[in-house]
C-alpha cells in the first residue's frame, strides 16, 4: 500500500517526522512543513492515492469530514483564525507537488500575505452554457466508463 | 430554508439563472459567473449554510463527493483540463464573497493565469509542534462543546 519514496506514505508509516494533530483508521492530519500561515494543515489518506482519479469516494468524503472538523478546531484554537481555506491541488498543472493526495486546511486572517491572482471577469450566459454542456459531456463519459 | 437575498438560494429555487451541470436531492452544481478558467464550477448545498460552522457533516461529505466526480468529469470533457483545484473559502478573511457555502472546482492548465502568492518558507519542527499543540487545543474545545 505504501509507495517507496513517497514522503506522505513515510509519515503514515511513522518513518518520517511530522507534527500530527489527528489520526484514525483511514486518515492522518499534520502540519504543513511550509505553512502559509501558522496552523496550516494537510489531511492525507493513509492508503496511497495520487489524486482525485484514484482516491476512493468514501475515503475522499472522510478526508473532507476531517478537514471540516479541523477548520472548526482552528477557529477554537489559540491560533489566529478569522477564516479558513480548504484547497486541493490535483495534478502538476494545478500546483500539486507531492503526488499523494492531500487536502490543505489554512487558517486565514486579514493581511496574512496569502493572495490569489486570476481573471475574475463576468462571462456571458451563452459562454457559461457552452461550458456547462462540455462538463455534462464529461459526466456522461465518466458514467459510460463506469457502467 | 431559503434565505431571502441569497443568490445561491435563489438558484436552488429556480428563481435565478444558472448554467447547471448537476442536481440531486441535496446538492446543485453550476458554472461560476466569473470563471477563473472555462469550466470553473461551484458545488452548493440546497439547504442554506453560511460556511463550515453550520454545514452538516454528511452534507459536506456529499458536497465533496459531487466535487470529486465533477473534477473527474472535467478531465473527460472537451474543456482544457490538465489538473483541477478544489477550493473553499470560509469567511471573509478567506476570500468568501457569497455567504452560502460553496466548493469551487477549477479546471487548470499551464499558463491559465491562476496564481497563488504566499510565503512558503520551511519552518522549524519546534514551531510546527507548537502549532500542532494549538490545533489539538482547538479540537479539544470542539469536542467539549459538542459533548
Amino acid at each position: 500500500m505504501a509507495v517507496s519514496g513517497c514522503v506522505f506514505c513515510a509519515i503514515v508509516r511513522g518513518q518520517a517526522e511530522a507534527s500530527t494533530v489527528h489520526e484514525d483508521d483511514s486518515v492522518v492530519a499534520f502540519m504543513d512543513l511550509r505553512p502559509v500561515t501558522p496552523g496550516h494543515l494537510l489531511v492525507v489518506p493513509k492508503a496511497h492515492a495520487v489524486g482525485l482519479e484514484d482516491l476512493e469516494e468514501a475515503l475522499g468524503a472522510r478526508l473532507w469530514t476531517v478537514a471540516q472538523r479541523l477548520a472548526r478546531a482552528l477557529r477554537r484554537s489559540p491560533l489566529r483564525c478569522d477564516g479558513v481555506n480548504l484547497f486541493l491541488a490535483d495534478g502538476e498543472a494545478a500546483f500539486q507537488e507531492v503526488f499523494h493526495v492531500h487536502l490543505h486546511v489554512v487558517p486565514r486572517f486579514v493581511g496574512d500575505g496569502f493572495r490569489i491572482d486570476a481573471n475574475w471577469q463576468v462571462r456571458e450566459r451563452g459562454e457559461l452554457d457552452k461550458s456547462a454542456a462540455a462538463v455534462r459531456c464529461g459526466l456522461l463519459a465518466l458514467t459510460s466508463r463506469q457502467s
